[in-house]
This record gives structure tokens, C-alpha cells and sequence, in this order.
């Protein structure tokens, strides 16, 4: 009796196991099976962000520094340094693109807002220097720095119209408030998208610019 | 001594049991991390999907209609008709962008190569008619479709050079070979980019074509 006690006491034992096995194993699978993406996950992120991308276009609607009706010479020019590398405050990438000032006159280019929105941040930044982020009504943020001056005195809340002056392309940032001189005078524009709950994330100016280089303001400077 | 012996299979059975759960468990743990995409693995997808479109970007040259030196009312015009609804062949979305033919008259305006490339694929398709492939140096597809008639007998292999004329914009697809009328003139033109392994993926040329708006050849037809 004692014996068949012993095996009935192993053979319950050993079920109990491989009932605690296969419930893990199921559990797990479940586990797997839904936090797996397939690959209509991997597609709607990718039709989310171009929803996203096709809302900046759609609210874009003039380049960030307009033509001088006076002065020839007063043009831009910019090239596709996206993600190019960055040196100061640690090595970064560069997440946006810098429109440079062919005359070297800091406070001399007007800066126009691209798009419609409201005044999201302004005043001084280390890295950015003298900036104003723009939030518009898509929910993209749009930010310029590095310049020499507002164009009035900007609060957060402000609302902004496309084509509105933010201010004067500068050579401001990389340091302390009010250091200037660093770099040459350009103007650094960034386009940040909302992803998911509580991120943003950046995306190429580039040929959003090249784009609105056909639709230029013409100013008198 | 026998049950003793029992006592200690009965331990032994046990201990095996457990080594197998711990080692199955730590095995799918590995497994789960690695296969887990993390922030940083969606970051990557999406880095690739914008370094795919910056492909796109760089190598279009052309809008895909000429400008007419001859004819003031030979313009065309589109709109952001992207995943629009279609219905011919069952209910599916629209993954291109239509250019109409301000005037609707088949086999009167030219289409161009917006591209270098080869041709891929051309003839007749059930639902794009008479078209025409191109595939890129950065690997990109473009496609033309709904043609009136080719530019030259093309054959999959040909070279091909942006500007170059591939055809003429046409009303043909939606049924057998040969099939026209069943739409106002137009042409239909899609983007497709590499995505993984084997797939392809439809990007919106609409921006794209808004960008080579300001950048027509000009054609006297």
C-alpha cells in the first residue's frame, strides 16, 4: 500500500507539472501572438506617418525667407545635410536643414513663419540660441532658430499667420544667452511630428523646402 | 530501501521537469527580445522608409507632362486623390495620382520619363491598359498607365532618360486588350519603392508631381 501511495503521489506531482507547463506555454504564445507586429502593423505605421507627412505639405505655404525686391545679392542657398554630423554639446546628428545667408549680415534676412499656427516656445536656447517654435493646427511643430532678433515680442499662445515675420536671421546660439558669432549667419529650420502618445519625432525640411523655394515672398530689404 | 529508491525517481523526474520548464522559459525569454521591435527598431523602419522617399526625391527630374509651346489650352491638372476609393475590379484604393487632360483628347499630349531607368514592364494590364514601368537606379518604381500608345517600341531591358517621351495619354484599361473610353483621358502615375525582402510599396506621388509642377519641359505639340 505504501509503495502505490508513493507512485499515485509522483504520478500527481508529474501532472501537475505538465498542466503547469502547458499553461505557461499557451499563455506565452498568447503573449507572443499579440505583441508580435505582422505586418499590417508595420503598414499602418508607415500610412500613419504618411498621413502625418501629407499633413505638413498640405499646411506649408511659403519659404521661410522671402526674395529682397532691392538688393540681388541678398539670396539663400541650402543643401541637404540631413542627419549630417554635429559636434557641439557631444556628437549628434543634425535633424534639420540650415538655410544660409549668402551676404554675412546677421539681423539683415527677414524670417517668415511657413505655415499658420501659435507661438509654442520663444527666447534663448544653448544649442538654438535666440528661437521660436511654431505649433500649427495639423499638430506639427516647426522650429527656427539661431537668429539675431524677433520680429515683435513674441509670447507662447501667440497666433502666427504663414508669411508672418518671426523675426531676423542670425548667427546666435552654442553657449551662453545672447553669444553669437559661432557659425555663420544662417538660419536652422526643424520639422517635428507628433508619434504616438508623447513623442515627436523629426523629419527631412529638405524637399518641403526645395518645394517652397517656388513659393518665395517678395520683401523690400 | 525500495520505496527509498522510489523517493529518489520521484525527485529526479521532478528536477528534470523543472530544468526543462526553466530552460524553455529563458529560451522564449531570448526569443521575445529579440524578436520584440523596440523604440529604436521602429526608428530604424522608418529611417529606411525616409532614406527610400529622399531615393525618390533625388532622382525625379521632370514633370511627366510637357508644357505645350503651341497650344495655350493643352494644360492639365490633378489633385490629392491618394487611397481615394476605386471600383473597377472590386472596391480597392487609388495608389497613384491622376494628371487629366485639361483637353480630352487621346494621344495628344506626350508623357515623359520623370526618371533615368530601365524599362521593367510594358503592354497591356486589365486595369492600367496600355502601360509602361520604369525601374530606377535607386531601385524605385514608376509606373504609367491608361497610355494611348508608346513612344517607341519599347521592350523590358530598354534605357531610358528622364524627359525621354515613353508614350501618349490615353483613356485605354478597365477590360480586355485594347479596351478604351471607359474614363475621361488621363494618366495615372504611381510610385513604388522597395520595402523587406520581396515587397514593394506605393508611396503618394502627389507632392512629388506639385514639386515638378515648376519643373516642365516644354514641348511644342
Amino acid at each position: 500500500m505504501n509503495s502505490i501511495r508513493q507512485i499515485a503521489c509522483m504520478l500527481l506531482a508529474v501532472l501537475l507539472l505538465v498542466c503547469l507547463i502547458v499553461g505557461e506555454l499557451l499563455w506565452l504564445n498568447e503573449l507572443l501572438a499579440e505583441r508580435m507586429p505582422d505586418d499590417s502593423d508595420i503598414n499602418d505605421g508607415f500610412e500613419a506617418y504618411e498621413m502625418r507627412l501629407d499633413g505638413v505639405w498640405e499646411e506649408l505655404s511659403c519659404f521661410p525667407v522671402p526674395e529682397s525686391e532691392s538688393n540681388a545679392s541678398a539670396t539663400v542657398s541650402f543643401e541637404n545635410t540631413w542627419h549630417a554630423e554635429r559636434t557641439y554639446g557631444g556628437t549628434r546628428s543634425h535633424e534639420g536643414i540650415d538655410i544660409m545667408a549668402d551676404l554675412d549680415k546677421s539681423g539683415y534676412y527677414p524670417v517668415l513663419s511657413m505655415t499658420d499656427g501659435t507661438v509654442e516656445k520663444v527666447g534663448w536656447l544653448e544649442k538654438g540660441g535666440w528661437r521660436i517654435g511654431i505649433r500649427s493646427a495639423n499638430g506639427n511643430y516647426y522650429y527656427y532658430a539661431h537668429l539675431h532678433s524677433y520680429g515683435k515680442e513674441w509670447q507662447a499662445g501667440d497666433r502666427v499667420y504663414a508669411g508672418e515675420i518671426l523675426g531676423y536671421m542670425g548667427d546666435s546660439g552654442y553657449g551662453e544667452e545672447g553669444t553669437t558669432g559661432q557659425f555663420p549667419v544662417h538660419l536652422h529650420v526643424g520639422i517635428y511630428i507628433p508619434l504616438g502618445a508623447d513623442q515627436e519625432m523629426a523629419i527631412n525640411p529638405y524637399w518641403m523646402l526645395r518645394y517652397l523655394e517656388n513659393r518665395k515672398l517678395s520683401f523690400s530689404f
